[in-house]
């Protein structure tokens, strides 16, 4: 096998570890906690359903090879629930993914740390689009489960509102809609957390 | 909310069922069985690395848009294994794109049931390329487990030669790679099928 071939297959089998990484939120449709790669082709496919919301011009095709690498660090790092994420978090993060993606060949290496960094900056058209999908799956899950990832780890109304505001910058159509499901848990008294 | 993103929150919804469908091949770093969701973010991931050894020149965006929805009809028709699979299992599985893609809003679910027919097809350069990415995963993750799947549904070398052949169609080195690794598996033994 050619060397180039085997950095690849190197790379494709010890990012399947992501499998096994568990989520704080739980499925629509059951009772089990996400993984990381569940969540990743989820949100890539709400990208590719959901990008005529986008704000600005998007290459859909990044935003989407963002969403299927960005959690790959968490191989290394772990998942941090995004309400409780320290600075320490970001720099395991960022070690892992100079370790991971230093698994590809080196052009390969560049592209998909830089996309990672790209992603992690929200500065970017794409990055902004590519955050909206990675907060919109786990709150439109939240809400389905009656909040109860929210009140069992403390996260207030105001919390999640502050946080997810982020979705804005990517697509004010879609904040529109998530806004008004945060609000009707509100109102249906779901935050127990004030 | 208006009536076209209703419909797409609703398929957004409703899809998130393949996590609970679960396949004959396991996780390369665990023994659980992988479901359709990790295998869909497993494949489309594969894909973007793996491109360059496409046969032919291909549009990515559209391969990993098939690989993203290829087996949501496994949501009504459930998973067959590749090696088993009947004309019913065709059949209802037409039937299940029909009802799922018809969540969608009328363009949508035109663009992404033509998508699935395409891939089902395996005729188009994309399409190609797609199934060798949908056929290589669970064969590797079969080598990796010491033939374990091939071995209990029992199928043999020739059998698993004759099913994945299909690869060369889409990439002649990818094939020429996982030729090698099953022949090392038929030369160490593993097979217990003849």
């Amino acid at each position: 096998m050619i060397e180039r071939l085997k950095k690849q297959i190197e790379f494709i089998i010890e990012i399947d570890k992501i499998k096994n990484i568990f989520r704080k939120s739980k499925h629509f449709y059951n009772n089990k906690f996400e993984n990381d790669a569940e969540h990743s082709w989820h949100i890539s496919t709400m990208a590719i359903i959901l990008c005529e919301y986008a704000n600005e011009s998007i290459d859909i095709l990044k935003v989407i090879k963002m969403l299927l690498i960005h959690d790959i660090v968490e191989i290394d790092a772990g998942d941090v629930i995004v309400y409780k994420k320290t600075k320490e978090d970001v720099i395991r993060e960022r070690e892992a993914a100079e370790r991971i993606f230093g698994l590809l060949p080196i052009d390969q290496k560049k592209e998909y740390k830089d996309l990672w960094i790209e992603f992690e900056k929200r500065e970017s058209a794409e990055a902004k689009f590519a955050v909206v999908l990675d907060r919109l799956e786990p709150v439109m899950q939240n809400i389905y489960h009656k909040c109860e990832s929210w009140n069992k780890h403390n996260i207030s109304y105001d919390r999640v509102i502050n946080i997810n505001t982020k979705i804005v910058e990517g697509s004010v159509k879609l904040w529109e809609y998530i806004k008004g499901e945060i609000d009707r848990c509100m109102c249906e008294g779901l935050f127990r957390t004030k």
